[in-house]
């Protein structure tokens, strides 16, 4: 790894080093181990009753020759078990599971015995169209499928020390390198769906070998340029797609990223999933060939997403219509996408922008996307899930206008295309990740939430335990456990949505304004184990309005109280919520509910309802009446966890 | 026609009784006359340049066997020339015109000769699948386009007298009577787009042949029933669609209309041209077999319409998804179809229940639909068209969401699907059906528009002059032309728009709401030549509200003047128009342009616009400054005649 340059960069603290330990995410982690991880388990493998089949296991048994039987589901099929094993490689490098290990070790045992000779290893065409593989990179996820196994690979690697998978997909990154380059006599092509990028810098990484780097690298490079692979591609194949069998268009190449060099983009386009795979990837191998030109890139990227194509609640794709961004300020909240992998792939680019420049406003998005729509993607059973984040339902829309059909009230079971459920729980098991990171003699805090750590900072060990009860307050305690030796940097994030922090080292407070950079509160000292460190977050509830060019939002506010955005649900506040305004003097106040939902806090206020008084009317000349009623809010993340109904997150204001 | 009974009812006055002059409708009707009818002559001979090719002329050329050529356009383009026809015979009822008589006299000769022997004809079958002819009621339009040139035939034989036209289409109907029909040995079938039922009715009248309004009353029993016609006729036909030549899914009945018998429904359903279409041929039915029963399911369905699946502008079909009515009081501004031809159909039906029963509200619905949509279908150059009437435009979400893709910011030359155009032309040129109706001793008035008229009512003859600045002014006055010789009720429409109206007969105020009735002032006397009266409508600007219910327009109001709804152009206030909202005080007021558009009123007042002050910042937690602005409204129905851009009916409102 040290034939190339790289960027001034910060590291992550090893998952096995955190151990999260707070009232509110312990819960979650519980859930993620014992309830999501066996059920998906059972879904992987269809066992599930009524819940679509998934046939991932199925595959391989079948490509592996231990039973007869025909490929099943998506072409992309694969990617669901690998996600699953890597989420399984998370949990057992904090929570060593002889059992759960067993089972994996299984199951990379038949992931071997289905690779092929030459490295390949692919079920749908191992087991449907051998004589077509590397033909069609632009619809068939070959590369997709390949890097999801190589961070799956990784990450067991790196649990168990067990190279069984790594060694499995090192041999199909090599089939890979010996087919796809820039070589002369090897296919110029690159993936349709992103992913194999960033998986590619992880195995150069465990694997210590730049050549992995070098492939990602020239994934990223080619992507875009003239004359068009994509197109040449499709003229290869008479045009047939693999999806239809049938005559195809011309490859829509803004859908995939790949309308112009990824250098020369400057707004996020296309499938928001493929999209920020492919940011994330642009990140990493940005640091780590010490590529500046292209670290600009993914900023100015950065900056479109977040200042003009994402919804509050961390969401990213507007549209159904190829589950993609559409264009500046277009962010409908009933029609939404906002898929759950898109905001999980949005956290891993957040994650990477950060470790590149520690600027608190890259977490406050990953906190953003956390809080809320990743953690929504889940009901509180652990065994259903979202795969479209709406932020205005009404139930009769999503059945009986086609354009809403997408917009799910209710979770489901599983899945035909099940992306979501397993990365969701990979993002979980592997949550310590996202805690801390070490930019050299500095270690910063990104996340609050309750545990212990390690790190090496600076060369020195650090060990810090971490009591909160964030994000329900924001009071955060760090306790040092050891002596430092030389000085060391502690930086504090300060969320954008914290009006006024309060920081106090021992009791003793801090100028936090005078201490400030990039969002952090950067305190730097020798430090003695039993230090205390206390952060006071102000946490009150807040209005938040968007920018007057977001038109679905223009005369509305939403609800938010530190990270959490909040939502009205009819099972509270009735049904026809939109005809709900709040009041200028709303008089908002919170509620600690421990009875609702598993205990939680709730928003209370006031407001205005149009009235219905003359029930047959369509169109009248004078204003409905209004009442004052009381409402009811919930954290987002929580709704449609009781009776089914209409939920809405922006409030007409009125002001 | 002696030998059903009908239900008591009102006649129309033949239009060619009717002598339109009036500031506002002259310029239209010119426009119709010398730019519509001969422009739309040249785009059904394919003769414009860069519009979407029509190919209907050419069909029948090629069916009459006078040249070679295959089949082209839609398999309903027949039905384009019919409703030109049907226009064109309009015309000749009130303006003879020698050359265009001709030009109709050549394509009469022309539909003659492709007529075959046994009466078909439908150029579609004749010339592509003669074999499949009444195999496929459900997808093929042979009944819908056998209607619409039935409604020409009698249209040009009550202008002309000549019946070469009816006959052929007589000769048509009877090959279905041969065909389709209760009887054993017929096909027991109905038509999957409605459209003949009305048009029977009409054949029956002009031919005094009770035998065509019974084959209408069988397309209406037989909808609907059990065992379903059209998942026979699917099986019968392999479920082969005729559109893609593939497998189809079984009918969708509601679609069109039957998925229950006719007298069950309730609710407005499914596409909404059909299902105008078929309430119109309902009333109809109803009206002339004396069947109460019928009409009853019309008022229940009508009432549902316009109380809750009609917009402000009297356009219906709330999704492009299969051009359809949604569910109750979902009303999308930015995703809507409104069709044009589906506010014509609703202006079929209200005419029919108005012929039914004279009350002012269905006149009311049908004035606002034409005043809105239908009007604005077109441009003022009449070379240009609307099928979808949107009440919110936002050009770049209309090019760059696929969701709005059907939503056009600007009107297109011609259409694949060129129904609306000379469905527009067909309706414009009768206009003078709507104006009056004779029901016993009284004659109503129900559209405000300046000319002549004679009628006879209660079997002795009315001839009044209209004089009237309507819409911009509420004032009219009609002027007796002839004594009469007996009493004869004179019922005035006071429409719903208007909330105080006085009316004077020569020059003494009428006590108005002692003689309302129905929504009509009822003014009976003997005439006596010279008479005048005078009704002033006050005519303020409102703000119009819609029912709560109508979650898309909570908070929000509409600008209307009289039957006009208005509306916010980009031209005259900017971009983003969403980010206006009407203030409480608004201080609306009128300005008559005569340099704009041809001469209009708008509407002029103040509003708050949200100011961006914060450019970058998407979401924040302080609300956007407002600043005061003036705004301009224009008519609805001249949106989109300058330079494009947004457009914007329903405001948000500051109250």
């Amino acid at each position: 790894m040290k034939s190339l340059k790289t960027l001034q960069h910060g590291e992550g603290v090893p998952i096995r080093n955190i151990r999260i330990g707070s009232p509110f995410w312990s819960k979650v982690i519980d859930l993620i181990h014992q309830t999501v991880l066996p059920y998906q388990w059972e879904a992987l493998n269809d066992r599930i009753p009524d819940a679509a089949p998934s046939f991932a296991v199925h595959n391989f048994e079948v490509a592996a020759g231990l039973k007869e039987g025909e490929f099943g589901g998506m072409l992309f099929q694969d990617s669901d078990l690998a996600k699953w094993l890597e989420a399984a490689a998370y949990r057992l490098q904090t929570h060593p599971d002889p059992e759960l290990e067993q089972t994996v070790d299984g199951l990379i045992d038949l992931i071997e015995k289905a690779q092929m000779e030459d490295g390949y290893l692919n079920t749908y065409f191992q087991l449907k169209a051998l004589d077509r593989r590397w033909t069609n990179l632009f619809e068939c996820h070959e590369l997709y499928c390949a890097g999801h196994m190589m961070e799956a690979a990784v990450a067991y690697y790196e649990a168990t020390g067990k190279d069984k998978l790594l060694k499995v997909m090192q041999r199909m990154a090599d089939h890979i390198d010996r087919t796809i380059g820039p070589e002369p006599g090897k296919l110029q092509g690159y993936p349709g769906h992103q992913e194999i990028e960033l998986a590619l810098v992880k195995m150069a990484r465990a694997l210590k070998d730049v050549r992995y780097l070098h492939m990602a690298k020239y994934f990223i490079d080619a992507r875009g340029q003239e004359p068009h692979f994509f197109d040449a591609e499709w003229e290869k194949r008479d045009r047939i797609s693999e999806w239809s069998h049938q005559l195809s268009s011309r490859p829509n190449k803004e859908y995939n990223q790949a309308h112009m060099p990824v250098r020369e983009q400057t707004v996020a386009v296309g499938h928001a999933v493929r999209a920020v795979y492919m940011y994330a990837g642009m990140a990493d191998v940005a640091v780590h060939t010490g590529d500046a030109g292209l670290l600009d890139a993914c900023r100015r990227i950065w900056d479109n997403i977040v200042s003009k194509q994402m919804y509050i609640t961390g969401g990213i794709g507007s549209s159904h219509h190829g589950e993609a961004f559409t264009f500046d300020y277009d962010l409908p909240n009933d029609t939404v996408y906002a898929e759950t992998c898109a905001s999980i792939g949005l956290i891993f680019f957040a994650w990477r922008m950060l470790l590149a420049e520690p600027k608190a406003s890259y977490a406050d998005v990953l906190e953003r996307a956390l809080y809320n729509t990743v953690l929504a993607s889940m009901a509180l059973d652990g065994r259903h899930f979202f795969y479209v984040n709406p932020l205005e339902v009404w139930p009769v829309a999503s059945e009986k206008d086609p354009g809403k059909h997408h917009v799910r009230p209710v979770r489901q079971k599983w899945f035909g295309c099940a992306c979501c459920p397993p990365n969701l729980a990979r993002l979980l098991t592997s949550l310590g990740e996202y805690l801390y990171s070490v930019h050299e003699n500095t270690l910063y805090t990104h996340l609050y939430i309750g545990g212990e750590m390690e790190a090496v900072v600076g060369g020195q060990r650090v060990s810090i335990v971490q009591e909160t009860n964030y994000p329900w307050d924001g009071e955060i305690q760090l306790k040092i456990q050891e002596q430092t030796k030389r000085a060391i940097g502690l930086a504090l994030r300060i969320p954008g949505w914290c009006r006024k922090a309060e920081i106090l080292v021992n009791g003793k407070t801090v100028d936090v304004d005078g201490c400030m950079k990039n969002g952090y509160a950067v305190i730097e000292r020798i430090w003695s184990k039993g230090d205390t460190i206390v952060l006071r977050l102000q946490m009150p509830v807040e209005v938040v309005y968007a920018n007057p060019s977001v038109r679905e939002n223009v005369w509305k506010g939403a609800l938010q109280r530190g990270p959490l955005v909040y939502c009205l649900e009819e099972v509270d506040n009735g049904s026809n919520l939109p005809a709900m305004a709040l009041c200028e003097d709303a008089a908002l106040k919170i509620d600690v509910r421990p009875d609702l939902l598993g205990g939680i806090v709730v928003i209370e206020g006031i407001a205005s309802r149009l009235a219905d008084t003359e029930q047959e009317r369509l169109y009248r000349f004078t204003p409905p009446e209004t009442v004052e009623v009381s409402f009811t809010a919930i954290p987002y993340f929580l709704w449609g966890n009781r009776t089914p109904g209409e939920m809405l997150v922006w409030l007409p204001v009125r002001y």
